[in-house]
């Protein structure tokens, strides 16, 4: 996938084919399969498809074969499959990501992979027998030959469902080929001294990133968020001790429910879900409770968008001898988060947020003294066992199967945000929000938390009166976009949007102007300008 | 990758360098940077990859451009990257993938991934202010012109650490490029329908893949089969009641831990770990003892590659009105699993094992009757909160980000398995055994396990007196194939193999040909057949 880099490209997204041509071979289907797959081929082409076929020489094309292409293109599969390059440029497509091949044999489909086809479909009937030679050409797909039409429409075609969108949802976010590209990596055994060296290039990278010196600990966790979260609220609270829990959203909430699940007793310092936490409250509550081990708060709010004051509670948490547990899950890459020196202990983190990697890998940053602590509190846990992951790790060992392809993508994203620069990602979301507000602002929309405590990722926005959020949501959805339902307090009566990932600023004036249009014809706008 | 189906394949990967040539174009390069990329080209020319430059016009060719490159492809970039294709021709290769790109400019990076090339390489210095174009033109990566010598010894050389090898550890497997590619598919909003599409589609094509009806629950967890084990233990033994295990491995133990941290009390029926579990002692014990719920068995016991009887199992705790949860996290795919009335009632599996999935992605299959005794007991964990995910997905709806790419992957594993036919997979995992337990037997190796116990994928076997596991291992991998260490009682004298994922019998007869001339250099084997 490019950029979401403009209105165009979000147009693009919500209405182009994902395949634009599909290649068959002269003499490669027998008559009775390209009479079958026929009809799905008429569909394709009426939905915007070429179909070309692929002849050695034009002389030899059977009848069936010239009926159903719209154009021969001159070439051989064998050795490098030129033929599917004629076909491309027979086709008109500047792209092999935009050619499809239909095989019934292996030859034609290994040739497609050689040849770097966006999709490779095996035609062949149910039976087993009859496909293992296919199987083992590794096609995306294997179909019945009249089974094509629907699988066209479902996975290739104009209206397909499942496609490329604008995500302006709190993550995973859109990210780019590079990032697809590196999770399709080597099959690993995670016992080998590879995985090894790719852990420690990740765990230097995300150290790196965080702005931490190597002596931190680096847990990569097999699953989401909520994972690290959990692994987090649970490791560092010893039995009979108590956990400071900063409610003002979804997400602290989420803290205190771990904690209860875990039978960790917890003291809330709460506030509305638009208000950051008061640091005194949390500063009073330590004084007057001496055992509380750590004190847990969300950098980021997703709820509503809102920020908390982070390193003044651990400058607090700090002078009352506890550890601070951050969830950074939604802002490490986006926010400023001062790590080194900073009080804070742990980090909760997730590859798919605005890190721009993909989701399936979550990960806590340990400082050393968060480590020591965790070393004493009895594991409430295996799978989130703390400590044996960073006892493993400093034998090069890992307790559990990691999520491969998700660390290859996460080492990509951290890659390119090296290559982009962490100051320069930071100002690129403080500048890309600022044009989201903007558009609000126009549209008369104001965010639900204040200025001053605003994320550069996330607004939660109260839906106009008489617009309901399935309404809105579906009507952006026509025009590519996708935004996230509301949270806590305001569930029911906001709305989310969400600039993270491979976005440009651009896209999101485009996302204004679909928004105004969509707010003009429920009534509850002010009247829409005619597209320029 | 390809299927590993012979010596020669193994000895392919083992050797082969992944990029077989690199190609620059015409004017792309500014003088000073192909100065500084040059001698990383000699390195890799020295490796045996060619150096094409591509040029639209021959004549007008730099003579430092002449004088790095090999050969010269007349082509053009721009429209279709027919000079990409033309330098793979005059490369003489067959297969883009083996072709990689190195570019300066966005354009020459952007023409590389519309000719599907494999390895796209960006060169910059690391200024964020040069890199910027380059990072949107979304290369692999991105280095400084005198870096390259170093990246392509690292990722693409023919002695680069990280490669493809004959795995043969017990998972993550080898599998096939359909997996591989399905993995980078479109970014997803797990919120939005076309994620409700795709679990529902896995959610199917796994109940049939088990051979349960519709009304099975299907837990998709973002984690590995550990994270699934856990799930299990801790969701269907009420508070004050225990939890049967049946132990004679490391997997069991592991869910004895499990429980052990989770405060769930157990009661263990043991056996050595070459001895499956005696059903007469789970049924005693059943009956003597009725605060148990529920029964947990390790289906295969990958620490020996033993088959525990869990339909006996099945049947004795099902007389006793206990739920029997069965670990199948390395069976599932590969042996016989009687799921359909047969006194099963939760299933643990995963991705990345005998169904050749990619790991990131574990689930549960609950019968209608355990939904019902685990909406009765407290939860334990949040993120292993198995009847909120049940209740969640009866609505269409997930509690956490689930591990979209994993989960792609596990579709087109499940097709793929589907494609073959799952008696037609069990069968081909029972006669690929058989032909390595011959290789063994032919080296005088006898596997721990008596021969009416063993599984359909793994294998572990004595250690050869004088012959350390570290040695073999590594003289194993220099032939491209990865063993495993062993486990359980007979960790440090024992060495497991195993064969499971995209390979073919015929491997394994190469296989035997590395370890018989590893063991004949050792002392310990027979002497050496000259290969033939």
């Amino acid at each position: 996938m490019p950029y979401a880099d403009s209105a165009g490209t979000a147009a693009r997204w919500a209405t182009a084919r994902a395949i634009e041509a599909w290649a068959i071979v002269g003499g490669d289907l027998p008559e009775a399969t390209l009479a079958a797959v026929r009809p799905g081929l008429d569909l394709a082409r009426f939905d915007g498809a070429r179909i070309v076929l692929v002849q050695p020489d034009e002389r030899r094309c059977r009848s069936d074969e010239i009926a159903v292409a719209d154009m021969i293109a001159v070439g051989h599969l064998d050795g490098a499959p030129a033929g599917l390059f004629e076909a491309l440029v027979e086709a008109g497509l500047d792209d092999v990501r935009k050619l499809g091949v239909l095989g019934a044999s292996p030859e034609v489909l290994a040739a497609a992979a050689r040849a770097g086809a966006g999709a490779i479909v095996g035609l062949a009937p149910r039976d087993p027998d009859v496909r293992r030679a296919l199987v083992r050409a590794q096609p995306d797909t294997i179909v019945e030959p009249g089974e094509f039409g629907a699988l066209d429409a479902r996975q290739y075609a104009s209206r397909r469902a499942h496609r490329e969108r604008v995500l302006l949802n709190p993550g995973p976010a859109v990210v780019t080929d590079r990032i697809h590209r590196a999770v399709g990596g080597p099959d690993l055994c995670h016992r080998e001294p590879e995985y090894g060296a790719l852990f420690d290039r990740v765990r230097r990278k995300l150290l790196a990133t965080a702005g931490v010196t190597d002596d931190w600990g680096v847990v990569l966790l097999a699953g989401s968020g909520t994972a690290a979260m959990e692994a987090m609220t649970g490791a560092f609270v010893a039995p009979g001790r108590r956990l400071l829990v900063c409610r003002n959203g979804t997400y602290g909430d989420r803290i205190a429910t771990i904690a209860a699940r875990l039978g960790i007793e917890t003291v809330d310092v709460r506030a509305p879900d638009t208000i950051p936490i008061d640091v005194a409250q949390v500063d009073a509550t330590l004084g007057s409770d001496p055992a509380i081990d750590a004190v847990a708060v969300v950098h980021h709010e997703t709820t509503t968008g809102l920020l908390n004051p982070v390193h003044e509670i651990a400058a607090a948490a700090t002078a009352h001898h506890a550890l601070t547990l951050v969830d950074a899950i939604s802002s490490l890459g986006a926010e400023e988060l001062r790590l080194a020196g900073g009080g804070i202990d742990v980090v909760a983190g997730t590859s798919n947020k605005c890190l721009h990697g993909l989701p399936g890998v979550a990960f806590l940053l340990v400082s050393p003294r968060a480590r020591e602590r965790a070393g004493q509190v009895p594991p409430r846990s295996l799978y989130f066992d703390v400590p044996n992951y960073l006892r493993g790790q400093a034998r090069g060992s890992v307790p559990f199967t990691p999520a491969i392809p998700a660390i290859y993508g996460l080492e990509a994203a951290l890659d390119e945000l090296a290559d982009e620069g962490v100051a320069v990602r930071r100002r690129q979301y403080r500048e890309r929000i600022g044009v989201l507000d903007e558009e609000l602002a126009r549209l008369g929309l104001e965010p639900s938390v204040a200025p001053d405590h605003r994320s550069a990722s996330v607004r939660s926005i109260p839906l106009p009166p008489g617009v309901s959020y399935a309404w809105l949501h579906d009507a952006l959805r026509e025009d590519g976009y996708v935004i996230y339902a509301g949270l806590g307090e305001a569930a029911q009566s906001s709305f989310r949007v969400c600039a993270l990932g491979a976005l440009d600023a651009d896209v999101l004036r485009g996302f204004g102007a679909s928004l105004e249009h969509a707010l003009a014809r429920s009534g509850a706008g002010p009247a829409p300008i005619p597209a320029g």
